[in-house]
């Protein structure tokens, strides 16, 4: 059902192709052509695909078929791609501004030789090679300037997300005081649930034709919880995950992020704990680091994410049930996405 | 007639406030709130405000009229500010990409206290103001997604001239054989003369319901060469320009800048003429930059200068005389333009 992750990684190429005879109508030099096509490449494809292959995933459950038609199939490509050249606009910045060296197993774009600080202008190309694919393959449906506008909104809302992280949880200038479990809420749900849970499945009912705002209601109401949740494990596995599963060694505590598990411990510590949290967190010494970690031990912060975990996808399940599949929206959607994530170990 | 311009930047705040409205309405926190009014604050006021300007000057021009109606002028300036929005993501990207130090006599953002890399995001933030405003002004139109489908195309045309200047000019790798005349003219019309010509007056067609893609065409036809104009002279002012008239003391030459100036050498250069501008140009040195200098002398640059502007004008204005008005275009529209531009000082 729905698509191999190697056919979708096939159909990446054609559409580097339709950028690149753009570039070469207009007489772009060649080295700038090769160079776009590089960052294209290298940002891009190496990451699980996870979001793109869920565009075509759940437009298969939403058109009933296991397979798509050569022209669908296309079409929802190209959409599973933006959201993909949306993530790579995002991911090229984000190493930047985190000081970043290495993503998916390669040095970040930046640290790549000869870009440096052209690395900025190359993600604001990701981004506008979005708006050539859409427009060049959705022009003539009826649904495009949803399109737009879905992409519009949700590319503002992840840099909400974005700012309020950067301004929160400065990697250099550690103040718990700044943080909290809403404004942690805030930052997942605006910088990661947005983009990569609602915005797949949206442009999939867009193409399935379930467009009735009651229906991007009911999906959003159960994907932003959803992708909450993802990144609350996503926390929880950086510092509880085992290496040789997740495949990283986690680094939150050292660098200050404002995740799930501090900010339950702030709500829980006692005062002695607050001023061991406080000069502990964010410090880049694996010392100060294991001080942190017992005091989630003492605070039981692993069963607090148990309960927290139980919690909220008894809150999901129970959602997902409810749904009103009337004008075409299907449970199966969600289902397969919670199935995916539930006490997923990595 | 059209707009003063403390009227254009009165304009602007309420259009800051529903930005902040929206922020607030999602429960942003305050301080995350005030950072993003600063950072619009301080990127889109303080400069000379042409491109926004012209938006309201064109459609004055077109739609017969000294004065807006207070409706026609609250969305005509949503469309100016639109493009200063646009210009203000390039800009604050482009400042951190030189390394430039100051910009309408401030600091560059990303120089501003706390900012640093986080200036990315924000840049990113200026850009999707522009698609919120937008949507609260222009939804209803006929020609909405005209206007989308304009800021994409016209983003992305900037975004590939940007490219092929940083990889044509790096500062620090001076390199003549990459520069030449015709990627100095791929240069300036993608990265100026579409966003700052063509993309202001395009507005205003929409606007005054001047849409039909021949007319579109016929500005396009004439803008984009009255940019490239526009950029030509301002590497010439950066020259031979007055700094106690133009403002600034211009550093072309020391920042290896591919500019029209050293390209016209270039094309006439004797093989030591060559050599004596491989080794000057581009370092940081007075006497270099000095050695540069004498050698424009010998070649006549200025005279070139000239030369060029008199042959393009003389093109630009037998195509404005040449103009079809029977669909609702204007002469008027250009030649404004090119009366502020011709022969200017500063």
């Amino acid at each position: 059902m729905g698509t191999s992750k190697q056919e979708f990684i096939d159909s990446f190429s054609p559409l580097v192709d339709e950028l690149v005879e753009y570039l070469e109508s207009i007489k772009m030099p060649a080295d700038s052509i090769a160079w776009y096509r590089q960052s294209l490449e290298h940002n891009c494809v190496g990451g699980k695909l996870n979001r793109g292959l869920s565009v075509i995933d759940s437009l298969c459950i939403l058109t009933g078929k296991d397979t798509l038609d050569a022209e669908t199939y296309k079409k929802a490509s190209v959409l599973g791609w933006a959201v993909e050249l949306l993530q790579a606009f995002f991911l090229v910045a984000d190493d930047m501004m985190d000081q970043s060296k290495t993503r998916r197993g390669q040095p970040c774009w930046y640290l790549m030789p000869k870009v440096g600080n052209i690395a900025i202008n190359d993600a604001f190309m990701l981004e506008a090679a979005i708006y050539f694919l859409l427009k060049k393959h959705f022009k003539q449906e009826s649904y495009y300037v949803d399109l737009l506008e879905l992409f519009h909104d949700v590319t503002f809302q992840t840099e909400l997300g974005q700012m309020l992280d950067l301004l929160t949880a400065p990697e250099d200038e550690v103040d718990l005081s700044k943080f909290s479990l809403a404004k942690h809420s805030f930052i997942v749900i605006y910088k990661t649930a947005f983009y990569s849970f609602y915005l797949p499945v949206a442009l999939a009912m867009f193409m399935a034709g379930v467009t009735d705002s009651k229906d991007l209601k009911q999906a959003e109401n159960i994907l932003v919880p959803l992708g909450e949740y993802f990144q609350v494990q996503d926390d929880y596995l950086d510092c509880y995950g085992d290496p040789a599963v997740t495949g990283k060694i986690g680094t939150d505590i050292l660098d200050n992020k404002c995740g799930w598990l501090i900010n339950k411990a702030l709500q829980k510590a006692s005062s002695s704990q607050r001023s061991a949290l406080d000069s502990n967190y964010g410090q880049k010494d694996s010392s100060a680091e294991t001080k942190v970690k017992a005091i989630f031990r003492e605070l039981e912060i692993e069963r607090e994410y148990q309960e927290y975990e139980e919690s909220i996808v008894g809150n999901i399940r129970s959602q997902i049930d409810s749904i009103d599949e009337s004008r075409g929206l299907k449970k199966q959607v969600f289902e397969v996405f919670l199935n995916k994530i539930y006490k997923r170990s990595k």
